[in-house]
């Protein structure tokens, strides 16, 4: 059977893949850092070229930011488009790192073996469980299995800022009839996944400004007003002692759970003592009457993301500062309105500014709503029967805190129902120092995609 | 008449003052910087050089931190002990800088001649003028005025760790029969001061840790206690809406200021809408009861001066750090035992940890008191005498809201009275961006010094 075969291709061609995958590891992809523009256009280009070896006609496209790769290639069956980003978060606090994150190697752990290095999980080492797939598959084949779109970003790390231009500019090419997503994970390390929920993301930045410039506090304490007190007074009523977030209208659009999906997922036992253990916490620390499970998958959140002001540095500095600042994210759900929300957010902050003080706000009105997929589509239960198929245990339909705009994005601007299946696992410690992605996870996902195109193509 | 000599030969010496005083400038004496550890010593032995050439015996005496530089000269009438610090403030934020903080320049301003440089003010040209008019008397009487020791610290701008210590080893050698301390100003700017009242000031800085590590937002966000607003949270209740310090007991020892005291203040007719308008600001920000001069000359404070976490560099991070940090300073009036109110500060943080968090304490419990002089001492009238025939304007006994521990030292390690005169003014910018010392203050302080020790020794 040529499944088999495929399969039997990827297991003696792993060694292989492994070098390619490090080779892309190598590559300081941060993108929200300007310093590593270079190194992003770098990433572009070595996927281009991979493309090209796989038949694909790739190549790297220009936007205002970083650029977008794209490859075309296969023919019949069904359309399908891959998306994954080769961009990554940055690495600070660097010295908490065991190893230099872009200088990729194979550790042994307790759990067997992993791939250390900054993007092995998110997302270079997933995206190329897809690539992987596609090589063993026309290996065995000589074609690839079906009509292939590939769609990789550049600034997923870093809000996506050119990615509705680029997909309404390019809306007739990049067109398919489904799209695959290969950016999420395991549910709890072991239950292969479909992601049907995930909610949406809006930022604020901005500095509560006072006096015109730093102060000596033996000079004006007591007397000036102190912008940290402003802004740690502001960012402490953002909850109630509940946990619920304190803006006006923050959850006017926040329908509850239907009960059949409130039923899967108690059904999943969730073990939130483990998931929160392994981080050494003990407590669910949101919302008091909500399950740990739909603190996380189905309610939003008000989190501080950063927060600077003052002297920082090492000794002591008896200083009034002039300004303090703090970066404020917003997790969506449901049909919450990003804009509707930071209007709010911009209101409710700027009423309790006390005389002498201002907020100036640092981004424009950006964020991406929650997305909800279709799952009554026979291709979901046919890609979860794949995974199954590969994992030995039943694959489920699950929510996912994290947001991945372009799920949303290909439904809104081109039409399609996006899939996201993806092979990470919670202690992959993605964003953190140290991120891994396990050997493991690497190889059942280079066959799961195989599995899923030969049911899908 | 010698002293009109010894006025004169300063007049005509000033431009070679202001090269020795830019040479010093140029040494980046940070103390609480270890990467400037070397400078510090430097700036040291140019001092040694210096009051060697003055017919001091003189050296750079070693402590566990920075060097202490001791000299001895001169015989006869009252034994003084000159006391100033060759250390400076960190310079960042750098930008903010008009020119390199250590590269001296005289600038032309609206308001006259100014010397542009970290520590121009605070305390190198301040040290520097009780040095010129000891150069200038010695260079029209052949002698220094009367038995002088030369006192000059390394360590003031970052806690004067090694201070008691060396004064309790040396305190033979150090005893004299009054100190003269020049680390203060002016009063508006114009009025001579004699400074008879400082604040104390105790420090803490810390960490509040929740998870074992950094976390992804979108993971955690909403189950996972955020250190960051843990923090913000306990800061914001450090004060009550009406601007007093929530510490339990933090105002058990502060006494009331003394009518006689507070009728000197109310004649000095303080004009507050300057001061912070010089700053940026209309409105004191303090205890909703006590006048503007109340609040920084004789009320206790709780700043927080510096505070951090998460991700705070360019662009975005969806974190939710483990841990975040604040660094908090007291300034301490009357009684106010540092020691006390640190423990009850930590006490009271320790008890509004929610579980999961811990508060990691970083430094020891320090602090200074402060300080109130016994101003029925002759020599205080004299001074202040000599103060008014330099500056023209009837010279006052002011308050002081900053901390200038050595002369609480000198009290209570050595037995001494202290007496503070300056000549800096509100709008030098110390321990900010563009440090400033107007020449007139240089000039006219040298010549204010010579009649000073004309009249005391």
């Amino acid at each position: 059977m040529s499944l088999d075969a495929v399969l039997a291709r990827i297991d003696a061609d792993l060694p292989e893949a492994l070098e390619r995958l490090m080779a892309l590891l190598r590559i300081p992809s941060i993108s929200t850092d300007p310093a590593y523009r270079g190194d992003c256009a770098k990433a572009a280009d070595w996927l281009v070229e991979d493309l090209q070896g796989l038949g694909f006609a790739a190549a790297s496209r220009p936007t205002p930011g970083h650029p977008m790769v794209v490859g075309h290639g296969g023919a019949g069956g069904r359309h399908l488009l891959f998306y994954g980003h080769y961009d990554v978060q940055p690495v600070d606090p660097l010295d908490l790192w065991a190893r230099d994150p872009f200088d990729p190697a194979i550790e042994e752990t307790a759990k067997g073996k992993v791939i250390r290095a900054r993007g092995s999980s998110d997302d270079k080492g997933q995206l190329m469980t897809f690539l992987e797939a596609c090589r063993a598959w026309k290996a065995v084949h000589g074609t690839l299995p079906c009509k292939l779109t590939i769609f990789l970003e550049g600034e997923e790390e870093s809000g996506s800022p050119s990615l509705i231009p680029f997909m309404k500019e390019n809306a007739g090419e990049l067109r398919a009839d489904l799209a695959l997503i290969c950016d999420t994970g395991l549910f709890e390390d072991a239950v292969p996944a479909i992601t049907t929920m995930l909610r949406g993301l809006c930022k604020a930045e901005f500095t509560v400004r006072a006096a015109s410039r730093d102060l000596h506090s033996g000079m004006y304490g007591g007397l000036a007003r102190n912008p940290i007190h402003v802004l740690t007074r502001l960012l402490s009523g953002l909850h109630d002692v509940n946990g619920r977030v304190q803006v006006p209208g923050f959850y006017d659009d926040v329908a509850e759970l239907p009960d059949a999906l409130r039923q899967q997922w108690q059904a999943l036992a969730f073990d939130h003592a483990k998931y929160l253990g392994d981080v050494g916490l003990s407590q669910p620390a949101g919302e008091v009457d909500r399950t740990p499970l739909e603190m996380i998958w189905s309610r939003p959140t008000a989190e501080v993301n950063g927060i600077w002001g003052g002297y920082t540095g090492a000794g002591f500095k008896t200083v009034l500062p002039g300004e303090a600042h703090a970066k404020v994210s917003f997790r969506l759900v449901s049909k919450q309105d990003p804009e509707k929300i930071l209007k709010s957010f911009r209101k409710w902050a700027e009423a309790q500014i006390p005389a002498d003080c201002e907020i100036i706000w640092h981004d424009g009105i950006e964020g991406s709503p929650a997305s909800v997929m279709e799952i009554d589509d026979p291709a979901f239960e046919a890609a979860r029967q794949a995974l199954t198929d590969e994992w030995g245990r039943s694959a489920a339909f699950v929510g996912s805190g994290g947001s991945i705009p372009i799920a949303g994005y290909f439904k809104t601007v081109l039409g399609m129902d996006a899939m996201l299946i993806g092979f990470g696992r919670d202690d992959d410690q993605i964003h953190s120092p140290n991120e891994k992605y396990d050997l493991d996870c690497f190889h059942k996902g280079i066959r799961s995609w195989a599995r899923v195109l030969a049911r899908l193509a």
